[in-house]
């Protein structure tokens, strides 16, 4: 049987246009995906009265309620309160909960207060399934209740991704005896309309499994999803697409279930037991920042240099000040230099090096937003991608950071670097 | 008289995840501009039926029904038959907007061929308001019926956007004489909770203004929102509770309508003059990231270091070997010799140094993740926070990078930095 899922966001930010509802999208992706059916969405404000009214709704054509929102401390957070009430369920105090949030205000020592409207989060409906917040204090929660099941889930979209992931899913889940399996394929070097443009005929033909395009920042995702009684009924379903996938888009693919490009670059660094550094102009401490990203990076990356003003390229970096001259600050002669200089002075075996514009203005040199070269520097070679990246300055700056992990991990796994 | 709107979302992209409703959001924050209320948002699929539903439900509860999506020349764009019929509304064939579609098929498309079901976009219900889509081909309308305003307009988000700039807001205007204005008082300092229960009593008795607390990363965001005749009657009536959220809450707020707390460092730093390096541990570059998304950052950032393995602190930074031994790398220390020697290097006014332990795991030290210290080095002196920060990796790093932006202020603004 096909579960028919109704979300309903609660947030008066909502309603005033302060945010977007991506919760309703992130979990109606997550929902499609285990196959689920989602026939509308809500978007209520802090008011328990119309809050009460919509589940009201919602309860008359869907078997599953979620809601995003509105389990905060604040006096208008109101989700849990309304939703027991509707459903005739006490809420109920827990001590478990009530010390994990004693917990967590307990080492803070900054300026913050533990204070009595806190405790508000930790009452729960009676005979509720608890979902634990893993990055924030307010407990998500489900309950079954004549034949509907509620699941409460936080707002700020960070908990509520993970709350889904960790609780939510893994919840519904068991209501349907279909079990769902996908892979994640991760491809960085064509646009998400190139892709689907290789794959069409195969993405309209399959049923399940599935095949389906998402665009993230510079990067596709393609996930396989197959719907089956197990996992390896799944696992046999999905082989034959990967294997059609990966012949199509070759080494464009830079992992299946990977997480990110900084997960891979810094994965392989650690596995061929190389080290890393970076100098860095225009993207003024993002590679390093999501180098770092990664738990344990200290052990391949010692460390990065950002040079925004070109003085310090030379004063702090070394590089030929005639040559900055002559070529010009955003050039592939000064990147190139930069990688070299970095990786001697921080005595890595791979050195990265980064200039360009990132916008939203040019600069002296007339070249225009969006130009950026970039530069590896290793033990076999010297390599520098020049790109005209068509964007705006936030993606400029993530474009032309992935490049650098693209270049670094073709590097490290033997294929052709620029 | 306030009138109240419901904004229905129409398309199955929506609820499969694909995208968020972000015409949503546009609609809600030009009506909440305007002081129409604006109670429910709801979304439904391409589906006749389920569309009646909707809109049958938003007529009882709503002056204004804004459709966004389902105009276009597909089969399963219904959103102009579903809601004519719901109001008793004939569709005419308007021989001008036939006219509009062939022309801009013409010249746009570049004689693109124009198929049969392109003409269905030029049907519109009688007796409306058409409004004309100057980036697509699918018009968009409105009319009166019963007492209920009904307005459509295309879902792709550009088209949508500027067809209620040059259309919907104008004929909206025409129904209310209300303007709202707001207020955003951006806090850092203290959390979402403790800040609610400082201006709790307040916050329950206004009513017009309103005042509502947002958590951000870190951060929260306290705003103030009047309904009134006028942009200067609605000043005078914020005025006094921004006087009072000011007294009560004192020099947390590091700003009133700003946009975040590295926009107020870089614009103090540019205002008086002085340049900032930074040397970055834990944060490895997710200061110096943060400082450089800012348009012009170069003038008073020349640049930082990030030495995130302990050796790369003596070598490239020159912190003292032997207080590293003595003290421990994450230490306050430690922290303030980064500080002063990444500001020698430079030869900044200001320099700051962040060493600490981002998580998840523990270091040899045995010190707890979330454990950071941020320092400052000024000709004026030298501060250092000690930090305990109860999140996973990614808010530990965010809200150390917090502190510096949040020390830099008060440091430029003569403000006590510890």
């Amino acid at each position: 049987m096909a579960y028919t899922a109704e979300i309903i966001g609660v947030g008066t930010e909502l309603l005033l246009g302060n945010i977007a509802n991506t919760d309703a999208q992130d979990v109606s992706r997550a929902l499609s995906e285990i196959g689920v059916n989602v026939y509308f969405h809500t978007v209520v404000g802090d008011n328990p009265e119309r809050l009460k009214q919509a589940v009201a709704i919602a309860r008359a054509r869907a078997d599953i309620i979620i809601t995003t929102g509105g389990l905060g401390p604040t006096c208008d957070d109101l989700t849990k309160q309304t939703l027991a009430e509707a459903f005739g369920k006490k809420l109920i105090f827990n001590e478990d909960e009530a010390e994990q949030i004693r917990a967590f205000f307990k080492t803070r020592l900054h300026n913050m207060e533990l204070t009595e409207n806190n405790y508000q989060q930790a009452y729960l409906p009676e005979d509720c399934t608890i979902f634990h917040n893993g990055c924030g204090t307010a407990p998500g929660c489900a309950f079954e209740s004549g034949g509907t099941h509620v699941l409460m889930l936080p707002g700020p979209p960070r908990e509520c991704r993970a709350m889904l992931e960790s609780c939510a899913l893994p919840y519904l889940k068991k209501l349907s005896d279909a079990e769902i399996h996908s892979h994640n394929i991760h491809i960085f070097g064509l646009g998400e309309s190139a892709v689907e443009a290789r794959l069409r005929d195969m993405m309209l033909a399959l049923e399940n499994p599935t095949l389906a395009p998402y665009a993230k920042d510079s990067e596709v995702l393609l996930r396989v999803t197959a719907r089956a009684r197990s996992k390896e009924e799944a696992e046999s379903m999905m082989a034959p697409v990967l294997e059609k996938v990966r012949a199509v888009l070759g080494d464009i693919i830079y992992g299946i279930d990977t997480e990110t490009l900084e997960n891979t670059a810094v994965g392989l660094l650690k596995e061929k037991n190389k080290t890393l550094s970076c100098a860095e102009s225009c993207t003024g401490g993002l590679l390093a920042k999501r180098l770092t990203d990664i738990p344990g990076a200290s052990r391949v990356f010692p460390g990065s240099i950002t040079t925004y003003a070109t003085e310090t390229k030379t004063a702090i970096l070394g590089v030929d000040a005639g040559l900055i001259r002559e070529k010009g600050v955003a050039s592939r002669e000064v990147a190139e230099q930069m990688a070299l200089q970095v990786r001697e002075k921080f005595g890595s075996d791979l050195g990265v090096g980064i200039t360009g514009i990132a916008g939203p203005d040019s600069d002296d040199s007339g070249l225009a937003p969006g130009t950026v070269f970039v530069a590896l520097a290793t033990p076999d070679g010297l390599w520098c991608r020049s790109l005209a990246l068509p964007f705006d300055r936030a993606r400029v700056r993530t474009a032309a950071s992935s490049h650098a992990l693209d270049m670094i991990r073709r590097h490290l796994t033997g294929l052709p670097v620029e």
